[in-house]
């Protein structure tokens, strides 16, 4: 038995990962889980999982703290979670809180608990870096594309037997979309991605394809190979999620259905394997697969991930940051979708020096980045 | 410094064999060539790779001899090469014989050598299939599906974590041809092979689909795989070689240009990886893959494969000895392509004894089934 944490549980990762759980009884239990709100669906959740703790971000109604079962404890927040840590003996940790704000419970896990820390938010990855050095044994990715790259990597020697990765990316809505129309498209627009079911901040990043440029972030420290190795490929179909080829040139990929599920799936029993319940690929159905370069020029966004990977941190920090709030300003319409690369790159450029950090001063650094775009992105409207 | 011998060296696998060889003339040193005719083409691989020795199965001219280098010393036949083996410390044996006369140098290779056997022979394995048991550990499948599946496998417990495997099939060049023109078809149609540019027999057995049944019967044996978890998957871009899904809905695939270069790379390095020198895919050049499912009804060949396959030995040896001269009558016209299963058929009714036999006996079996299947084909343009 297998005990468990959901961190962002009422989230599209967060109830997909219950989901799996709920066909397993008695593989796993639940011992806490944590969302921002204490909403109807998260009362749902504790009162069909019992967990010992719930955590909420905001404080919850005495109404819905009087329908908790006797068993359950409630905490507030990131020290609620922090204290209750202390006495919950976890195996593995699910981190699906999306953006910025999942940085910091990340941090916790790693450094006051022995669990396995089974991670699907990236910025963790992106804004921290080489200051994971000595967690990456307990970090399981769950993004789709890492989660097939740690599967393929498992057992090829990276700086031996490896000439390069391959990031599979769907394109998003707007792979054929001309970029002069680019400026006009309403968030309405972007948040309908062509294959994933997956919560705003993500779906406007895949659009400027910023997911696909954190993915290679996250994949160069998770897998310690070099951007110059590090390719992205389209692939509308998005089956297959990730490929590593050789330096025999033999080019091993792992494909799966378009479902969290799968990936969820490998990490929760990791390091075995389980017979699974969820429909496995019929390529038949899907008949084909297809792929192009990705456009560089469209999607600027891209780009500029790769250097500032390559520059490292403090950049790093600095563009989850930036583009944290730069997403937000675009969902609230006070900046247009190609604003979203201006604005990253007027933040970037403000922080000039070489900082000397530890996984501390990283959350302040990140919230730095985002609260100057807040401010400078919600002038656009007067100055472009 | 790897000792390297070449059985079929001037034949299709044979010189993409000595190819790659050419390459690395540090890594590896070819100590013997062996081919049916003492041809030129023997003879510039004799000048330039200067093995010690050199086996023909033909008596070879005085001028042939002549022209040898005088540290390559000629036998001739099995025997021949039996007798050379004695002196010769080899590290791989390539296997690169076609059909089932493929089938007598490998036993002789596992018998009265240690070395490792590079095997593109298959009817060596549908033959003795079990028999080989105490020599699975020397054995590296060159073909493209089993290499592909060889790597793929090679850190998956079958047993515990593998649900399936796939073999991917080009579906040959009349995939698209309804079954009532199928009678008609010439040998130089069939022929044509779509992909791969291969020896004659093999040519027709990828027509007829009967390579894809013997690599399915290949497979069970080499992977201990039950036949209900091989799957044949049509792919006519021939890119994805072999596919290995997992217990929990993981599908790997491995995938290369079509060019048995890579799998014959792979094998002459293995258990290493080695920096190649040929042309890596380019999956933005391909464009696209695609899937179909096979159709039974019109091979076949397939759906005999798999029930010969299913009731093992005494008939797997019959089915390759009947296949051999099956396909041998279609190419000298002497039946038509629908002939070919039906042949095969007749043969395999006539073995309805279990027999008792060791790996002398399998090459006898094979051998009369081979004749019956001669002698009763020749008479079919009277028959039917």
């Amino acid at each position: 038995m297998e005990t468990v944490a959901v961190l962002g549980s009422t989230g599209s990762i967060g109830t997909q990962t219950l989901d799996i759980i709920r066909h397993y009884p008695d593989k796993f239990r639940v011992e806490l889980l944590y969302a921002k709100r204490a909403s109807d669906l998260l009362l749902e959740q504790v009162k069909e999982f019992k967990p010992s703790v719930v955590i909420t971000e905001d404080k919850p109604s005495t109404q819905w703290l009087k329908e908790l079962p006797s068993t359950t404890q409630h905490f507030l927040g990131l020290e609620g979670f922090e204290y209750s840590l202390q006495k919950l003996e976890l195996n593995k940790v699910v981190n699906a809180i999306g953006g910025i704000f999942g940085i910091a419970p990340s941090f916790v896990v790693l450094k006051k608990t022995h669990s396995l820390l089974l991670l699907a938010n990236k910025e963790t990855i992106i804004a921290a870096g080489d200051f994971l050095n000595p967690f990456w044994e307990r970090i399981i990715p769950l993004d789709s594309e890492h989660n097939a790259l740690f599967q393929l990597l498992k057992n090829l020697k990276t700086d031996q037997e490896v000439e390069k990765i391959v990031l599979t990316a769907s394109g998003g809505p707007f792979r054929s979309l001309p970029k002069e129309e680019l400026k006009k498209v309403s968030p309405q627009r972007a948040l309908k991605h062509p294959r994933w079911k997956m919560g705003k901040k993500i779906t406007v990043d895949s659009a400027t394809l910023m997911n696909k440029g954190f993915e290679v972030i996250e994949a160069h420290y998770l897998f310690k190979i070099p951007y110059e190795r590090i390719e992205v490929l389209i692939h509308p179909e998005s089956i297959i999620h990730g490929m590593v080829q050789t330096i025999d040139g033999n080019l091993f990929a792992l494909m799966s259905p378009t479902d969290m599920r799968f990936p969820i799936h490998y990490a929760l029993f990791y390091p075995l394997r389980e017979k699974t319940y969820l429909k496995p690929l019929d390529l038949t159905e899907v008949g084909k697969l297809t792929f192009e370069k990705p456009d560089w020029e469209k999607f600027e966004c891209l780009k500029i991930a790769y250097e500032v990977g390559k520059k490292g941190f403090p950049y790093t920090a600095y563009l989850v940051g930036a583009d944290e709030a730069a997403v937000e300003l675009f969902l609230e319409g006070k900046i247009n979708f190609l604003d979203i690369p201006k604005l990253i790159m007027e933040i970037l450029n403000s922080l000039s020096q070489e900082l000397k950090a530890d996984l501390e001063a990283i959350e302040s650094l990140v919230k730095q980045a985002y609260l100057k775009a807040q401010e400078i992105g919600s002038s656009y409207r007067k100055r472009y």
